[in-house]
């Protein structure tokens, strides 16, 4: 399929421009482990940059916090992620492999619709011009009969897990005769609840030590400190608090390269507002955040909201911001109304009043929160899948070129001497001293210059400045826009505002208004 | 004593200001770990951008990457880690609490030293003027019996722990007669070895888990990513890698703030260079590093090398760079000459070569590697403890002000209405939303204006800008800087100009020349 393909392609691009790196590869790798190479680490932090002065520089009612990845152990009992943060896992008892229960049931739904898809295209070859998707789909019987099915045993597990009824989880299994993929093994052992928290221990020995988690998620940093931001800071509701770092989760089923991972970062910002008002805010942030997505420039159509009619326990309106990966529209963002559950919870634990007083109402109130959470590395992988094209060009060759927001890309411009001598070098170094004090730039001596050139364009650079022969004569020189090929001849003292004006965040930012 | 007041004040002002709140306050708080506040989040970034422009983007031949927390474990086997990265702990019997025992013994060596400052007062006390305090040290012969003593208890310590002869530590526990600090009882266990490094286990249980430890230093990171950068980047030895990250070590003895964290960040740089060449860069590296210390302008009389007698068995040369935090002068930066020691030991763990080819020499070779390593915490901790002051103003009163360097500042800039009518707070706003897009800024139109100037300057900002009702008629205002709380009249046109001359990176790291 063309999609797999172009993820392939996403993944070995990423690694042989230095972007991504299999974590700990000399060892053989660790599964759903990624480390960020030369240039990811560069967009990465650009990214992370972008986010930082769009949610907490421009709002003046927004501060940023850095909360450690350790926190105390109550913290998770409180926030629930103790208690209810698990996976119902399965054990193939011959192959002594693991599964996710309800992936093993999803993935033979995935089958059934397969099937569906194979009578629609039947039917699609035989009607030609007059097939009506829709109308067949609704009116085929053996259709029909697929989509019965499928609606009936995920409905049948939804509700099962809901229960906690992990024995009916397995009999569902088994009445489907489920097999392991890999084996074809029906000798399954019982489900069992596992919770996706790393452990770990605080302290010198078994017996003097606490058990500790490596967080799962950074808002409970926003939650447990709401109250000396809002005091120290003089803050008042409205306000956010804004916050990027580490999270952790042991996923049974970690694939999608750095999709789904086990070390991955979060950007989240929670917007402490009064109990009423969350309809209005709730509809203030989708637009912001999808304003900010689109200030990027990487397609209106490939973004989309999908609103989440079965809500968190903690939840009163939710929605997913999707983007549409190599692998199809997944959630790259969401957006939350909390309600008071997260503050009243940590209220309840820590037995301290987390409350707000409102000199306006002459009252004190446990605020609702509004919770913006994008994950940065699928944010990484919407940029880069989206930013990799291969484009047939005039004389019948294609180039493979990483259309990367310029404000994003890990470097500005390449600097290139059109030939190792008569002083080009010199000159070309040159630049590079003085661009650098601005821009993130390289210089590249070798190969002939096309060759660099089509080099910078899968590198992302957005532009590549020649030195050439006239360039002795003039203090001219060539740059080369990498999206359009054109090339211009301008003055080397012009270089810094022609690059500034186009990878300037400012510039980017004013997209949003 | 003065030192310990002035620790005590910077704790008790990077709370009230948001600079650093204890993790998990509201559950008690965990031991020895802290969370970033409003300002303390945005000061850290800014020193950790400090230190990324000036040693990956300023540098053509240094790159950063950003390596995950998780590595494979056989990582910390051949980086010795798992094997020797301990700490000698002692239980007491009686108190059931746990110590360092090498602590105990330089807690004990201290004491004596106490004892020779008493003989050194009252002797100064007795000859007055007339008192020589280094010929009195090095004559008095008391003073010398007590200088044998510790100099005679450390380096027995020294040997068996080098020895790992851990019943003769206890041994000399014992001879000295020390007491559990906090019962006086001096009922021990033996002493035992401790891993420092925090574990935990992948993957969904006990029987199919791989152990994992959260990595205790970024370095390796680099390391087992060494070839793939050299090759993806088509980098030329000499070169580096640089990465910031957490580092996570279970410390016993955690205190003094942020200095010593469970959790810390740390900035690192491993530069790859020619066998014969580590000399001439650890200088390079010794001066380059303490240049950029210097253009932050927090005293040069505050830092100083302290060259390593006994070198880690991976270094052939070291030194630390020490600040002088309040509690004295420490450790804030070490640079290592550490030979091809660790890529050796990842050679030999993972059987792949990770060599160089050289082109100009036609030959391969495993590179040394010269490496810098600070602490991001303890730089905070220096520029946090060296700005805060306090000011006797002409008026006999005093005034506290942090005086960061303005680069660093969480907030460039305030904007004050003088009034609360009249139009001010709509001009002051409008400048607001004017500078946003440059500086991160703050609008303040609470309380009499001289309480917001002191709280400004308690918060560090090095500018607040105010309106009055000159501003309706000429369109200027006043501009006051927080170190010489000098006022001066300019339009609103030039403000950012002003401001941007003293926030600039640019502007700081031309001080590096």
């Amino acid at each position: 399929m063309a999609n797999d393909d172009q993820f392939k392609k996403v993944i070995s691009h990423a690694k042989e421009y230095g972007y991504v790196f299999q974590s700990s590869e000399i060892y053989d790798g660790l599964s759903a482990v990624y480390d960020y190479a030369q240039n990811g680490a560069e967009l990465k932090k650009n990214i992370r940059d972008y986010w930082w002065k769009a949610m907490v520089q421009m709002n003046e009612h927004i501060v940023g916090i850095d909360a450690a990845i350790f926190m105390h152990p109550t913290t998770w009992k409180a926030s629930g992620h103790v208690d209810a943060f698990n996976d119902p896992l399965i054990d193939n008892k011959d192959s002594k492999k693991r599964y996710r229960a309800d992936v093993l049931i999803e993935d033979y739904c995935a089958k059934i619709e397969g099937k569906i898809d194979k009578e629609v295209a039947k039917a699609e070859k035989r009607f030609g011009d007059a097939f009506n998707k829709e109308e067949f789909v609704s009116t085929n019987p053996r259709v029909l009969g697929y989509l019965e099915k499928i609606n009936e045993i995920l409905s049948r597990m939804g509700k099962s897990l809901e229960a906690e009824d992990l024995a009916d989880v397995k009999a569902l299994i088994e009445e489907l005769e489920i097999a392991d993929p890999l084996t074809g093994s029906r000798n399954w052992t019982d489900v069992k609840q596992f919770n996706l928290m790393f452990g770990t221990k605080l302290g010198a020995s078994a017996e003097h030590a606490m058990d500790l988690y490596l967080r799962p998620e950074t808002a409970q940093g926003i939650f447990v400190n709401f109250l000396n931001v809002q005091k120290t800071g003089r803050m008042k509701i409205p306000f956010g608090i804004a916050q990027t770092g580490k999270a952790f989760r042991n996923e049974i089923v970690a694939r999608q390269f750095i999709f789904r991972m086990r070390e991955f970062e979060q950007m989240e910002m929670q917007f402490f507002i009064k109990p009423g008002t969350q309809k209005e805010w709730f509809d203030y942030w989708k637009e912001t955040r999808m304003k900010w997505h689109n200030s990027l420039g990487l397609g209106e159509e490939n973004y989309r909201f999908h609103d989440h009619d079965k809500l968190a326990h903690y939840a009163d309106a939710a929605t997913d911001i999707e983007f549409k990966f190599p692998f199809g529209f997944k959630e790259l963002e969401g957006i939350h109304s909390r309600t008071d559950f997260d503050l009243k919870q940590h209220e309840e634990f820590s037995g301290k009043k987390l409350q707000y007083f409102d000199h306006e109402d002459n009252a004190s109130y446990t605020p609702y929160v509004l919770e913006t959470s994008i994950g940065l590395d699928r944010m990484f992988l919407a940029v880069f899948s989206n930013a990799l094209v291969e484009e047939a060009l005039d004389n019948n060759t294609t180039r493979t070129v990483l259309k990367l927001p310029a404000v994003l890309a890990p470097v500005k411009a390449a600097i290139l001497p059109l030939v190792k001598k008569d002083g080009l070098p010199d000159i070309a170094k040159q630049i590079l001293e003085d661009l650098k004090w601005d821009f993130n730039v390289d210089y590249d001596e070798k190969d002939a210059v096309g060759r660099r050139y089509r080099r910078q364009d899968a590198n992302g650079t957005p532009f590549c400045i020649t030195v050439d022969h006239d360039t002795l004569e003039d203090n001219t020189v060539t740059i080369r826009h990498r999206d359009t090929m054109e090339q211009k001849r301008v003055k080397i003292t012009d270089l810094k505002d022609i690059i500034k004006a186009e990878v300037d965040v400012k510039h980017w930012l004013q997209k949003m208004k």
